[in-house]
């Protein structure tokens, strides 16, 4: 427990935090307050074409925001087709409109990323080479990477007052060396355990397709900005579905690796450092196609990142042949406590039927899997495990209040609860009984991978988001896991899956998600994060093919 | 804790347990009663002669079990030039006799080894090709890996009434797979958790250098087996030295992987499952030549453990290069809780020399690592996680005593210690911080391994092994290391080596020591078991040369 008294001024302090990083964004990519005044958490606007119609962006910069994924900028500076001078310009005015209407950033290095844009066009006409894999590409980091000179606060009030980045997170070395150019952080969840990105510094990050709706959490910023067109390329962080449910929230894609591949040292974490338990953070990017997850994944893992952090497993990336052989997809289509809403029940029908009708083969798990609400709660029991419930004292150094969606986002069962080390050792047991199946299935019916919801529903009203049964499992289990975006909600062609008699949890809202996108998880096997790229991009095609 | 009572006659049933082992000799290979009565726990004789001196094996089995090493053997029965049969009828005659002489053996299965034998030789002729890598070759286990149909009861007097094993471990079944012949199971220490490899139900192992030595533990049987030359290839486990304590102690050679490499699924633990502790158990081979454990290992990771347990890494065997550059080692001299006596200190300064002559870089490290005596007090707090002190519980259940060697690997700073889920924290940052050092040194320094000692002392008297310091430090750590016997004990060259007012910690008594083998240990880079290989071959080789 902190000994420090709390800050009377605690709103005045995050007030001038917030301020200080609205002053970084320049004067003529301001919109006038008459428009972002409707920009508000009650408003079921979609402010996707802003970007578009505000003015600020040329022809040019909106054609490199809107028609290219990271790959093909990539590749389009390192011809010399487009100078990372104007790939960042653009990026930054998109984000900083994308702040404006959904306020998505904490941190804003415009500044130092158009210093680094010259740097790396300079570099590429007097070498005549690139800096790395990723020349010039601008690349958002969730709040909680260190970049020196930057402060990473990750949302505490209390943290404000810390001196910005000594050092980089070694994943932010990395990316560096391979040409990126860093130019925003973006918005989580106080504490970081809710899926709303929503807290006392920065505000709350709204979901571009429909502003009364949650960006998804706790890498939300990344969500909304990527949704905005305002990256190309973010960084997250997952132990619980912080890299999928922003995603899957915002109509993006994304893939949280298997733990310890990509290297999570050096940056800031909302709890206590040493976690006995068995659910370590995977580290992955979210985007616009699994080729760029594939390029920035092969990127780090180019870099040898276990020379830099001991916890980083050496096992360098293997590329994996694209699949041409018939795929065999296992299918989970919820729970009875979480059933899915409609528009999701439909994307997940409509990809496996798509992947049937393509000549893949598709096996249906719901009655041999361990109950998944169950899973669930057991992975919530090693987020408790910390007896003097770091996060909180957090809080309580500022007196800054708990936000609402701390509230929704935990087992009313696991009130009260307790953790103890004997009790750690069932855990692990059960724990390892739930592997022991799931491994069973994925080898006894030799399964490349299972295709369920990342949430039983598109993205639903703020602080209603509730407990991610459907990402969790994966972090209990360690196993890769992306979501793709596939269609959109639609009162009409999701009549047909509503259930009579269902009870909907939050409550599914058809006049709410018209329009707002849906999505399906495809979960891998552990370490073979080469072969999910694979298996995702042959879902990828099928979709994209569809629409 | 148990609730079933003392058993009344625990002596008694432990004699008809060995008395049922022993009986499994068959008439022929028995060593005479005045012979075999001169091999006590206090006699100083060497036994390694007696399976030539015997005359129970015949020339040409002599010549199996003493010229060959592993690889070769498998070599000459897939080119047909010897049998199965005669392979494993050489090693089970020869391993009768070890059991007679230092009481290595806790199972025989010399009826079904020869029945496999067979049947590995039919298959080679009739189908014209091998059963695998491991095609007809006799392999030996220490006790805790289950056969089916073979008792497994890791010594505990309450075990015995456990029925024999419903299936095999994991690495049985892969073993098997690649044509392995399996022939007996070997003593290990009362709960494991000692370097004396004795126990109420089997009694102790001695060692055949000198029977009034300890031939270490917790894999003592396959120490002492393999010193008599009474296996070609030994399974170990390791979460202390388990694997190398037994090798050095015995003048063989061992390897223990980084965990989760070999699969450790479906053996027999001493204590409770479900550990939230931080050291993981290495499975890995003991024999005679390190392309031996280049071929257990990569047999089995060849053969895609990972499907058969989850706990498993999927990371297939990389076959690394032989190197042909020049290497840089990390020399670790000691501590000063726990100075090398002599004969290790010679075969340090020997090892070092010749690969400086060799042209390999030495770079001393004393003063750079961690405190290693409290690195060692740190393991052995997370080997004390469990509340219910499930081992002893075990004894409980029989009323059997502990053997003493439970008292003297122990720290007697933890008397008295309860570990606490809070402490468990605390507990992971200082592994953390002891992990960033050794990482730091090994890529600052790049050093490509590091040589150091796996005991102070050569092979110490019964009981007195005490503290593994050198041994746990690569389990804290979870660094690949392994064992190389080097030269052998002589009063004469190492008396430049003794320092004056040292206080030797067991006693050093160069008597005792004459002749006993030394031993080095090398330490790999983690996930790079491959490259440990090739680095041990490059020592192997120049120690070999300079014989």
């Amino acid at each position: 427990m902190t000994t420090s008294p709390p800050i009377a001024d605690w709103q005045e302090l995050a007030k001038s935090k917030r301020d200080s990083v609205f002053a970084k964004i320049p004067k003529a990519w301001l919109l006038p307050f008459s428009q972002t005044s409707q920009y508000t958490e009650t408003s079921t606007l979609s402010v996707l074409d802003v970007p578009r119609t505000c003015g600020i962006l040329t022809e040019k910069e909106l054609d490199i925001t809107e028609n290219h994924d990271a790959t093909e900028l990539v590749n389009m500076m390192s011809m010399g087709d487009l100078k990372s001078v104007e790939v960042v310009t653009a990026f930054c005015k998109r984000a900083a409109i994308a702040q404006q209407c959904v306020n998505c950033l904490t941190e804003i290095m415009f500044d130092e990323a158009m210093a680094r844009a010259r740097e790396c066009d300079e570099f590429l006409e007097m070498e005549g080479k690139v800096m790395g894999p990723l020349h010039g590409l601008p690349i958002s980091l969730k709040d909680s990477f260190n970049v020196k000179g930057v402060q990473a606060t990750i949302a505490f009030v209390s943290f404000i007052s810390r001196p910005p980045s000594a050092t980089n997170s070694v994943l932010v070395d990395i990316l560096h060396s391979a040409g990126a150019v860093f130019y925003c952080k973006t918005n989580l969840p106080q504490t970081m355990m809710s899926a709303d990105s929503h807290n006392n510094v920065f505000g709350r990050t709204l979901n571009p397709h429909n502003l009364s709706l949650t960006a998804g959490g706790s890498t939300g910023g990344e969500g909304a900005l990527l949704a905005m067109r305002g990256s190309a390329m973010g960084v997250t962080t997952d132990i619980a579905g912080s890299n999928r449910i922003p995603a899957l929230c915002c109509g993006i894609s994304s893939i949280k690796p298997t733990a310890s591949r990509i290297p999570f040292a050096g940056g800031v974490a909302p709890g206590r450092l040493g976690s006995p338990g068995s659910i370590l953070p995977g580290i992955g990017p979210c985007g616009r196609s699994v080729r760029d997850h594939s390029l920035f994944l092969k990127t780090v893992l180019d870099a040898h990142p276990w020379l830099l952090d001991p916890h980083t497993l050496n096992t360098p990336w293997r590329t994996a042949e694209p699949f041409t052989k018939s795929l065999r997809f296992g299918l989970i289509r919820g729970c009875k406590e979480r059933p899915l809403h409609p528009p999701i029940a439909r994307a997940l029908h409509t990809t496996a039927t798509r992947l049937k009708a393509a000549g893949h083969t598709i096996v249906l798990l719901d009655e041999k899997i361990p109950d998944l609400y169950r899973s669930a709660l057991l992975a919530f029991r090693y987020f408790l495990l910390d007896p003097k419930k770091t996060p909180l004292t957090h809080l309580q150094a500022s007196g800054e209040p708990p936000v609402p969606s701390l509230q929704t986002c935990t087992f009313r069962e696991l009130d009260g609860w307790e953790p103890s080390l004997d009790g750690l050792w069932d855990m692990n047991v059960e724990r390892a009984g739930i592997l022991q199946k799931y491994h069973g299935l994925m080898v006894g019916e030799r399964l490349d991978a299972i295709l369920m919801c990342g949430y039983q529903g598109i993205a639903p009203r703020h602080d209603t988001y509730g407990l991610p049964i459907y990402t969790v499992l994966q972090n209990l289990l360690n196993y890769p896991a992306g979501i793709l975006t596939c269609g959109k909600a639609s009162r009409e062609a999701d009549a047909a899956f509503v259930e009579e008699g269902r009870v909907y949890e939050p409550a599914y809202e058809p006049e709410a998600c018209e329009g707002v996108p849906a999505h399906v998880q495809i979960v891998g096997k552990p370490m073979m994060d080469e072969e999910l790229v694979e298996v995702m991009k042959v879902v990828e095609r099928i979709l994209k093919e569809s629409e």
